[in-house]
């Protein structure tokens, strides 16, 4: 059985990990779509889809997930009348979606999927939002990613690069 | 060490299994990229993204490549002078690119990658058109795919719907 | 003869109705441009094209416009600089052009285009923001819009979509 | 009860209008779709949108069908994976579709529509190549075309256009 | 006084050089759009805009129009219903086009711009894709191009990577 | 020498002028870029493309840098991951970037040009957006722009233009 997850993954955090550990106790292997896919080096969507999908392949290594996590690219359509078929032409069959996102599981369950509504907990702290400011002001962001994760960020300097693009909207 | 292979797998066969065993007898993991991504319901791109992945991930598993193997869907942009340039935002960091055509062997090269310019075999047999045609014809496409490509093949019953598409094409 | 009116439409509302009356009164056709064709599921955009066009045909039978009444979608292209081609090549030859926006009625009138610039009696009430903002909040928003049009977004449940829509904007 | 008929009308003819009667004879209203909508002054599509609107206009009096003719632009997307909700998204909710394309009644078929097939007399006659070939050689396109069409190709003089797109694409 | 002369440019050759001179010899500039600015590396467009405009550059220089050329990259919109309004907002203005294509001469007639149908001398050698082929088979293209091109092509080996893109191809 | 300056000269100031000054010091020509291209008749980007390049050209002649620099309209594409290549694909070879954008240096300076970071003097007073809010109350924007600019926005009345822009933005 197959589960689908869409995400941002601006970056990879801790919130996401809990949802994608509790579809895997449901669903033999997790579809995640890694969303605005063709975004990259803005303030909101710093890494690309290709930088995105490697903090999710180590993850799976980290948690021990191996094959069962399938990442995607997916890029926005920008029309929801679409979305669903957008992502279904897209990625493997999936019989289930697990989904945060009123909008997104009205769609999914309009079009006849299944939906469990997944909660994050504490969306406040977990949230790539609060994440990239903790990144741009020298705070504690690495805790709240995974480990896998701040490996990379740190690895390929990527708070450097984030400062540039925040440097340049101003 | 990670390798890249494109090709647009409609459908996927035993030419693209030789390139990939090639390929993965010389880095750890290999990155597909499905070419051609968004099309999908036409002569000469029946399947989708989503089905040409589930081709993948099926041979991976019948060929014993486990998590080896990541396919990621690519979509067309049909301006070669970006073409490194978006495949490398949508896919994992790669040493090393497998192909068998001049002009991505071409590009890549001049973007500073190292190419391994890949023989087919028996190109005549083992390319996409010939077996779209047997499908077409009744003829013997299974002897040229995988057996995991065969059995969905059948099992979805796409040689009907290709049916349709050569017939609405008329 | 005929004219051309363009308006968003989310919702069709009273003040639109005021002007294709006072348009109808001039002209034996309206052809009625439904702009921002390809959006909805949006905060400002929750109607499709397609139900706009319902709204617009049940309004044409309430108010005893029948066949008089030419709705046409019309998607965003985000360049002024081409959009009365764009427009022209898409709807059925017209006259003269009905419009209360200045760069709208600029952009036409230099195209050679007969414009009317209209005015929308008591724009504070009768706007598309502030009629979505009853439907959020549990206001009349029935007392601006057509009676058709309230029937018809009753009927679908809208209200309920709406709602998801500003849950998942959050 | 309302049904979808979607066709290219370059330009509209008499297999068009037979099929038409035939739909109305089943419906109250017929959406006509105007396929590949934003093509225009090419040899295969010479005609733009807002011109086929106006045949189908013209078409709609000539033959009595009054406000039964709902005609809307739909423009070309190239991903049939999102053909069916790209329409649903553009026009009025119908119940039924009238299509004499295989690849189009399946895809419509498999989103859960009611599909008529409907069987084009003739088609080697009333065939919109044939009659744009008729209409370059200067031979009887006339009589393969509602009344109504012809006077508004004359009218525009329409062949000497397509006399500088056949030039031009030389 | 400004003129205007579209080509494509691939490769600039001395049937656009005459006709150019032409121009020249009736206004004081002449902006020079390159079409299908966005196309390059395949068989029919191999050159990429930045490189065509090198060989504008190197013309002007070469024929002492100093100045008096002002090359400017236009993208295709495959629209013709606003091409002109595509174009007129891409380029400085200017008060007649020189034009032997007979759709664009009519579509700017139409738009109200004083036309200048030019006639390409020798149109059978003329041509970009006659001096392509021989660019392939090694025939002698360097006679039908300008100096300062051909010394380009040479100098940028741009033979090969045809000939990467003509292996590619097939 | 050529040198690479891009802008979105929305309108051309005087703080581009001294960074153009600068750069002409360094380079024999310099190429600049009008950025976000397709973008004009909104309140942050009035301007056409074409409009913007007579702005350059009328300065060239105004500064006596004759032939000396190469406007190129360069669209904007929204992926800065393709933006290096999107522009070097459009524009003539050159050696060197000037730019006062951190984003952009990093992104030219990873793609293996050498970047000269320029510094604006005076931002406050010498920015886009402050000189298109003089224009709007009436300001003294004359200072601020080059005589050659100040002539072209008064001879085209681009301020009333303008006011209808904001009004219909309102």
């Amino acid at each position: 059985m197959r589960g689908l997850f869409i995400g941002r993954f601006q970056p990879l955090h801790l919130g996401h990990v809990a949802i994608m550990e509790t579809a895997l106790s449901e669903v033999d292997e997790l579809v995640v779509g890694i969303g605005s896919a063709e975004s990259s080096y803005t303030p909101t969507d710093p890494f690309s889809a290709g930088e995105r999908m490697e903090m999710l392949l180590g993850c799976a290594m980290e948690y021990g997930w191996g094959g069962r996590l399938i990442p995607v690219p997916v890029r926005d359509v920008n029309r929801y009348s679409i979305w669903v078929d957008h992502v279904v032409s897209l990625v493997p069959k999936f019989d289930r979606v697990f989904s945060n996102n009123p909008l997104t599981s009205s769609l999914f369950r309009n079009a006849g999927f299944e939906v469990c509504s997944t909660k994050m907990v504490d969306r406040k702290h977990f949230s790539g939002t609060a994440i990239r400011d903790h990144m741009r002001t020298g705070g504690e962001w690495r805790r709240y990613v995974p480990r896998s994760t701040a490996e990379l960020i740190e690895h390929h300097r990527w708070i450097e690069r984030m400062t540039d693009i925040w440097d340049g909207d101003q």
